[in-house]
């Protein structure tokens, strides 16, 4: 079936929260799931904050191919909820200023394990996305798919966030919504597919708080 | 450190689904992470109910090499969370009638599959089991540690449930706690270490509902 890219996206940003499978060190030929906080970069990418003495840290470095699994955080049942694997390479990144400040205001608590020393970002890349939006309704979404995304850069994103009146709660900006924090949850609000610059401040200017 | 076998058993069970890394074969040399639902057996052993045309079931068939990350259910954020990893291979089995019915009072949506077909059991047998019980506070439990957990076989936690005046929301009965659903969300009460029979069933007759 035709797999709706807008579902897919929606759920990457409104999860705080997934499942990383690594290949695992400590147990040669088995596959490691560890769960842990995440945000997404402006193209859609998750990063994420781990310590070099965690598990999947270890394995990362030993392997880097890994899959990503979201499940909707306000669904009760795994069987109706709409959920996400990302397939890819998970591999050590700098972050530039502008996105490390994304996913500061994403995961505020990162603040803390960038002091401790032995934290450092890393960054999984796509190959596929197999979304599965209900019972019997599922597909994948290949990396061509993901890669022609507009994209709304981190600076772009920077400075709109400078012009909103009241931005306390916005985490991020992108062509396909706004993502808040509302009481330690991340929300989003989806915009009709994807908006260019004009249409993109005209919805940032309608914003209520 | 040494790990509190306990606080893992608690969160095992207090968890109604968990994500399972398996091997791709759609992505060859990928571990591939999937959210799905469980439940236990007598040994604390994950069962899973899952179709013949799901990605982790295709997986599993190409090679059982497998592990089941869990996740407090009640916690807002994955740093503080306690979590847990089992690793271990997963295959089909055909369940004793007692052991069914057991999987079918913690997953009821379960009725409905297995009119379905193509959905069978899977069990999850536990190599090691890794706790992160709070930052920094982690260990493995190994798979001797497991074996040697005293067991209520389902035959004699079928007896029991039968004792009881009220127990529509009573999944099941251990050695280590007894498990509700209450408002479809899974629900614990644990015991402070393994009652032998005498004390199982004195405990069983406190219950107040």
């Amino acid at each position: 079936m035709k797999i709706p890219t807008g579902l897919a996206l929606n759920l990457l940003h409104r999860c705080s929260t997934g499942t990383l499978a690594t290949h695992s060190i400590a147990l040669p030929g088995y596959p490691f799931a560890t769960t842990l906080p995440f945000a997404t970069d402006s193209h859609h990418r998750p990063l994420f904050l781990i310590s070099a003495l965690a598990e999947h840290t270890r394995n990362l470095q030993g392997d880097p191919r890994a899959s990503l699994a979201l499940f909707d955080p306000d669904a009760l049942h795994a069987e109706n909820a709409a959920r996400l694997t990302l397939v890819g390479d998970v591999t050590r990144i700098e972050l530039d200023d502008a996105t490390r400040k994304r996913y500061l205001r994403y995961q505020p608590q990162g603040e803390r394990y960038l002091e401790l020393g032995d934290f450092a970002f890393y960054r999984l890349e796509p190959r596929r996305i197999r979304l599965v939006a209900g019972f019997g309704r599922m597909g994948w979404i290949e990396q061509d798919t993901l890669h022609a995304l507009p994209e709304l850069d981190a600076d772009a994103e920077t400075a709109r966030l400078a012009t909103l009146p009241v931005r306390s709660a916005i985490c991020g900006i992108d062509r396909f919504g706004i993502d808040f924090l509302s009481d330690d949850t991340r929300r989003r609000t989806d915009f009709a597919g994807a908006l260019d610059d004009d249409a993109l401040d005209d919805a940032l200017a309608r914003l209520t708080f």
